[in-house]
Order: C-alpha cells, then sequence, then structure tokens
C-alpha cells in the first residue's frame, strides 16, 4: 500500500478516497488486495479512524471494495464502475509490516524538531549559503559532525575531512570509484552483507571478495593474501550478524592499511545504538590516514532525508569529490543546515537517546517474546542496533519461515539472503534477520506474533518433526 | 568571503566575531583582503549594521584588522596575536559579486514560504513516506510536477514520466551514461554553453560535438550529417547567446530524433522567465517519445535545494534510474514533499511570478544603464532569464573587461568562456555574459557600476581607441 504517497496533507480525508477510488480503477490495487486496517491507516495519515472507516464505507457501497466484519477490507473483484485496466497488473506479494534488518521506524521522525531546525537554518543562513552547493556539504554541517562525531564515535576529524553524502550508500560507490580510478580492482567485504552494497561495488568497477565472518567479525587475517586494494567493514556491529569486530583484529586491519596503502571503508550505520554500555568508538582512529568512516541519519533520523556523511583521509578526498562531480550528485544544503541546527541545538543527542531507549526496549521484548513464544530459537549478537540475528529452532529452514511470514503480509528475510556466495548459505545455523526496530510502534505486538507463527509453522515442516 | 557559513544563526554576532578572528588566526583571510562593507554584510546575515560595525572596530582594536574611513576595512599585515600560520595561504582574486551567467540571487528565496511547506509537508506525511527514498522521486511531487509542468510549460507528461534529479546536472549525468550504457559515443551540444555541462558529458563517456550557434538557435540541420547518438540543447533561450530556437528548427530535431532513434535532452533551465510575452512551451511536446525534458528550482527558488527534474521517456526510463541505482545518489524526500506542497498551495506561482517581475525590472534597468553609461554596447537575445548577452563596443576586449572588473572585486566572464572550441571565440562579437539575476538587490545598482566602468577602462586599452 504505497497509496498515501498521493494522499494532500490539506484534505487528506478528500484526498484518500480520491486516491484509492483512481488506484483502483487504474489497477494500481488489484482485485483482491487487503487495505489496512482503519486504524492502522488513520495513524500513519494522523487522521481521525471514523473517517477512514467512512471513506472505506462509501468505497464499499460503491461495490469499488468488500468488506466483512473480522475478515478486514479488500479491494472487489470486479469494480463496478471506472474505466477498464489498461494493463494487466503484476501480483506481487504485497507486504504489510517489513521486518528486514536495517530498516527503522519510520514513524519514529521528530518530525516538530526538524521542521523547527528548518526553520531556524533557513532564519539564519546567509544568501551565499543559498548558492550552489559545494561537493564536499555545507561549512555548518562539517563543523558540526566532526564535533559530533569527536564527541560520539572518537572519530577523529576536522570540518575539512567531512564529506556530506546521499546516506552511506552513495559514500561507498564514491570510495569504490576513487579505488578504482587508481587502477584497484578487487575489494573485501564481509561474507554477510547488503547486496545492495555489493552490487554497487561491481556498478563501481570493483570485484568484492568475501571474507568469513566468525564470532570475533570479520576473519580480516586473510586481507595480506587476498591481493585486494580496499575492505569494507562493519566494525561496531557485524551487519548482519551482530557481533563487533575484536581489538585483534581492529589493529590488524590499521597494520594492513598501513602496510599496503589499502583503503578501509568503515559503515558505522548504528554506532550510535548500543544498549549495553558505552558503545566502541569507530576503529577509524586507529588509522585515520587509511580509512574512509561512514555514518548517516537514516537510522537516527529517517532515510528519507537521505544524508550520510564520510570522514575521509586527506590523501583521498580530492578523488572522492572528483567522482562526485563527475556524478553532477550534490546534497540539498537547507537539509544541511538544519541538521547542522539540529546537532548544534542538542536535539540531534536527544532524539537519538530517545531512540535508544525505545529500540532497547524492544529488543528486551523481542527476546522474551522468541524464548516464550519460538522455544529453540536464540536471539545472537551485540545488544545493538536496530535488528539481530535469530538462530531458529534445529531442523526449521529459512525459506519457510520467510514463506509462512509472507502469507501473513510481514516481510523477513533469512540470513542466506545476505550471504555473499552460495558456499556460504550453510557456514552457518539457519537464522533470520530480524529488524526489530521497523514497525510503527503500535504494531510492534503484532508483528513479532506473526514471527512466533510462521517459525511454528516452518517447525511443523521440519524434518523429524512432523509429529511436534 | 565565505565566513558566513561559519555563523551560528542563534548568536550570530558573538559568532560572526569568533568565526572572523579564527580565519585570520588560520590564514584564511589573507592580510589585505578587503572585508564586505558593515552594511552589506548586516544585510547578508541578517543582524544590525552597528553590531558589525562594532565586531570590526574591535577587532581593528585588537590590530587584526585596519580601517581608513572612505577606504573600507580589511585584514592587517601582520595579526598582532594569533598562532603562526601553518602553510602559505593560496591567494587566489576574491571576489565580492559574482555576475557569471546564470546564477541566480540568493536573497530571493521564500525562506518563510518554504519553512511553511516543510512544516505542512512533515504534518501530512505517513510514516512510509519517511522511509527509505526511491530512485524516481516522492509520488507526490511527481504528480504535482507532472501537473505544473504540463500548465506552465506545455510538457506532455504523466506523473510515472518523472523523475527527481539533483538539479539538471545529475539529469544531464544519467541521461549521458544511459546513452554510452547502449553504446552510444557521442553527443552534439551547442558551440556555446556551460563547461560544466561539457565536462559532466566527456565524464559520462560522450564526446561532445559542437553546432554552431545562429540567430535562430543552434544549427541543427547538421544533425543528420554529424553521426551522433544524442543532442543537448536550450532551446527555450540559447544559454548564453539568448535566442530561442526557430519553430523549423525545432521540428529538424524532433524529425531527426524520430528518423534515428537519437535521443534529445532539452535544458529548460529558465523557461519560466520570459518578460515579453507568453513563454514558448517547451519542444518536448513535439516528441515526448524521443526527448529528456529537464527543469530546476535552481533558478526559481534555490540551487541550494539542488532539486531538480525530468520528464523521461518511458523507452528510457528503466535506464536512467538503472545508472542512479549504481551512484547510489537518491533526492532528500522531505524537500520534495515539501515543493510538492508549495506547488499545490500555488505559493510556487506567486514565488515565480514575483521573481519575473523582479528580473524584469532589472533586465530593463541593466538595458538602460548600458545604453547610457557604455555607448557602443549592445543588449543581444530575448528579454528573458536572469542573464543577457552585452556585446561591447567595437575594439573593446572580453578579457580586458573581466580583468578590469576583477580588480574591483566583481567577477564577469566573457563569451569566450562559454566557447566550447577556440575556433568559436573569434566568430562572434566580443561580448560579456552579464548574470544581471545574481546579485542581492541592494548591490544591484552597485555592480552594474562596476560593469560600466570596467568597460571604459577596457575601451581606453581597445586598438586605435587610446585617445579616446
Amino acid at each position: 500500500m504505497d497509496l498515501h504517497l498521493l494522499v494532500d496533507g490539506r484534505r487528506k480525508v478528500a484526498s484518500l478516497e480520491e486516491a484509492l477510488r483512481d488506484a483502483i480503477a487504474a489497477g494500481r490495487l488489484a482485485a483482491g488486495t487487503r487495505l489496512p486496517p482503519s486504524r492502522t491507516l488513520a495513524t500513519d495519515l494522523g487522521i481521525a479512524r471514523n473517517s477512514v472507516a467512512e471513506v472505506y464505507a462509501r468505497l464499499v457501497a460503491e461495490g469499488r471494495l468488500e468488506a466483512r466484519v473480522g475478515a478486514g477490507t479488500w479491494v472487489a473483484d470486479r469494480p463496478s464502475a471506472g474505466p477498464a485496466t489498461t494493463a494487466p497488473v503484476h501480483r506481487s506479494t504485497r507486504f504489510d509490516l517489513d521486518l528486514r534488518g536495517g530498516l527503522p521506524d519510520g514513524s519514529a521522525f521528530p518530525r516538530t524538531a526538524w521542521a523547527r531546525a528548518t526553520a531556524r537554518a533557513l532564519s539564519g543562513a546567509s544568501a551565499a549559503a543559498l548558492g550552489y552547493s559545494t561537493p564536499e556539504g555545507a561549512a555548518a554541517l562539517r563543523v558540526a559532525l566532526a564535533d559530533y562525531l569527536a564527541r560520539a564515535r572518537g572519530v577523529v576529524a576536522s570540518a575539512d575531512d567531512v564529506v556530506v553524502t546521499h546516506g552511506f550508500g552513495e559514500l561507498l560507490a564514491l570510495a569504490a570509484r576513487a579505488v578504482a580510478a587508481r587502477g584497484g580492482r578487487r575489494i573485501a567485504v564481509e561474507g554477510y552483507g547488503h547486496v545492495s552494497h555489493r552490487d554497487l561495488l561491481v556498478a563501481s568497477g570493483l570485484e568484492p571478495v568475501p571474507l568469513p565472518v566468525d564470532d570475533d567479525g570479520a576473519v580480516v587475517e586473510g586481507l595480506a593474501g587476498a591481493s585486494v586494494d580496499a575492505v569494507l567493514l562493519t566494525p561496531a556491529h557485524q551487519f548482519p550478524i551482530g557481533v563487533p569486530l575484536s581489538g585483534a583484529r581492529r589493529a590488524a586491519v590499521a597494520r594492513w592499511a598501513e602496510q599496503t596503502g589499502g583503503l578501509v571503508v568503515e559503515d558505522d550505520y548504528d554506532g550510535e545504538f548500543r544498549y549495553d554500555r558505552r558503545a566502541i568508538g569507530a576503529m577509524q582512529a586507529l588509522a585515520p590516514g587509511h580509512v574512509v568512516y561512514g555514518g548517516t541519519a537514516s537510522k537516527s533520523l529517517s532515510p528519507a532525508l537521505g544524508l550520510g556523511w564520510g570522514v575521509v583521509p586527506p590523501a583521498w578526498r580530492d578523488d572522492l569529490l572528483a567522482q562526485r562531480r563527475r556524478s553532477g550528485a550534490a546534497t540539498d544544503a537547507i537539509a544541511q543546515l538544519a541538521l547542522a541546527a539540529l546537532i548544534e541545538s542538542g536535539d540531534y543527542d536527544r532524539t537519538v537517546r530517545t531512540l535508544r531507549l525505545r529500540y532497547r526496549a524492544r529488543r528486551e521484548r523481542f527476546e522474551e517474546l522468541m524464548t516464550e513464544g519460538a522455544p529453540g530459537s536464540r536471539v545472537v549478537g551485540l545488544a545493538a542496533g536496530i535488528h539481530c540475528l535469530l538462530e531458529l529452532p534445529d531442523g526449521v529452514a529459512e525459506h519457510d519461515v520467510s514463506e509462512a511470514a509472507a502469507t501473513r503480509g510481514l516481510r523477513v528475510d533469512g540470513l542466506g539472503a545476505y550471504a555473499a556466495t552460495p558456499d556460504l548459505v550453510d557456514a552457518r545455523p539457519a537464522a533470520m534477520v530480524v529488524g526489530y526496530g521497523a514497525p510503527p510502534a503500535h504494531r510492534f505486538e503484532e508483528a513479532l506474533a506473526v514471527v512466533v507463527e510462521a517459525i511454528r509453522v516452518a517447525a511443523r515442516r521440519a524434518p523429524g518433526r512432523s509429529s511436534a
């Protein structure tokens, strides 16, 4: 359901009705598609539940929707009005809830604080600051980030080292292209990680070379023999396994970089969210001349902003900026000034603290529910971030859990979906990567109940468990 | 002077003082650098003139600045305090005013309306709209733009055809990479245009092939024989010559595209600003299946937003989006929702109308002053946009005008700076490309007076004019 995007903020109810009617007429909402409960949609859109219920009722009366108490509301088989649909609609499974690892809770975005920061940034900005933006980003934000990253993540940086990018993804693409432009060909990656990151590396001209991952993080001892020009790591919280890179291995990476001149890209995607004790600092501090440190506001604020940042060694800065100029991309300067204002006012720290408490409570509740509801499962890794690895009870297959969840409208992927090579798929116990940060608060319990139910269903299919 | 970027919006006066002190200590403001008049800086920063004067006075008292009535304020030769500078400072010419063609007036940005639109967009956005942004852009903005472009520019588009990019530059890079990915090698460009655009094309793997430009715009009759795969044009208002592409030539381009399958990239950079009569529509409407139409909010709102848009033929859409995914770039979704809200509320149209009146008045005043102050000069091209071509009196050299302006702190380039090949430099009468839209309102007259003065100084150096 992405109809809400078409809903006009000023006349939400009327435009919700139009949007639904249009989408049904055009076939964007296929017959049989289940609509979200009116309560959910009302919360998401910020309107009264009754108003949504009335819109649904009118469309039912028109024959566009069907409804049955207890079974919900869905698009009617044959809309009684509206033009014939022009093309057959691709009926992919529609997910009502998405628990993929790495997604934050969109409803947690501090809307009021952001609107205030934007207004403050605009009233304080000079005319020149509203001119063409520079490829490295707004000076005010680079100053604020250098200070914040030193304080919160132990990063060694001056404002001149900071480059503002579109999230971590663009930083990774720039770094990879810079490595390729110097003649580099291969980059070591963790054996488990985001497919999208490996795709970006390939598109940038580098071949990803997977390193195994164990309980101390990526097995970096193999770097020296791997003939690679660079390495991409998630040292604070291996994604998605959830372990930190050990101190000895951090030191080994730094030595490798210093001896070979190789470039380290540190993806510090959720370094601010650690619940057990003070977060370990970034590994960048061990070798500031060789590490491109990357962070993002996608978890702490919203992926919609697309604000990310790199701390780039002086020897690589011009290379990355040259790559950025070639792509014509830059970052909205007003959003940058707003983030600078948010950091300087202390609102950013407050937001991170609030989220940390909320995600921590979710994490604890998740472990509790899994222990109760899915005996034999085990939560692995640090108490940190917004996802965890849930090892499945013996014999239960990742694919069966994903499938059982999908038929219940929930997307959750197995560890295999993150493996860099097929031979890694069986290298670790079967496990799901659960993004417990993603669902809005009012649907959190529902989402976890679906996970529990899906594991139970999958367990019935497990070999030797048919009688369980 | 880009110090203002470091000035904190909440405590402007104190932070201005700190910023100046730091910049002098670090050598970023070199000895001898002239500071802007206190009145100018006060306006730019939005603080009282007296406060700036007091800051200057304190720094003069400390020996960091020197001042003389009538001569202004500058950085003292030997700062009496502060650490030794670490590296020799590169003393490039510092421009106080920039009249390069294409720059809008940064002080015209509708700050309040934008802050309001942001707040409205945030209160109306669903949680899902605050998730990861899609490479094509936010649906709400694509809907608003399709409607606006049809209405204001005669573009044939549905929301599905619209792609939101970082200004026109990123759209151009995406289109060029898509052409290259299909095996294209050469792209025709207008013989005069932005160096940065030609650089983007080369970086994207295409060879720019210049077309001559006459009073009917680019000489597109040569397209068929040029063995090119694409063409980049500014049909509404050739940049920087200022003429529109004639109707016959528009039709010829459409025929060429239909017969060869070549791609047309239409840069409609200032189509909204025409002062003589109703703007001609975009040429995209002649061949929607072959034209990538590009527009931007950089002139109508602010380059700082970096919001641009393309209307892309269905046959090219996936190619452009694939290129965007490869770069990791996307556009801030919140700014997109704010622009959608601004368009839907009518505030965008109002802003464009206000700017049109303001720029039109500037254009008329510019012509008036040049007729009076620089006899023999001639303003060429349509009464449109935010720049014009000013042909110089006989014998006056572009370079002499640029140089005389530079010594007076003003940057203005000759037509030669926009020529694609050296042999074009003498193909047209010597002329300056004057961006009369750029200076803030309170410095407009001052800027034009410098242009007049620079032409007079240059005229004294013209051959056979030494006695003039």
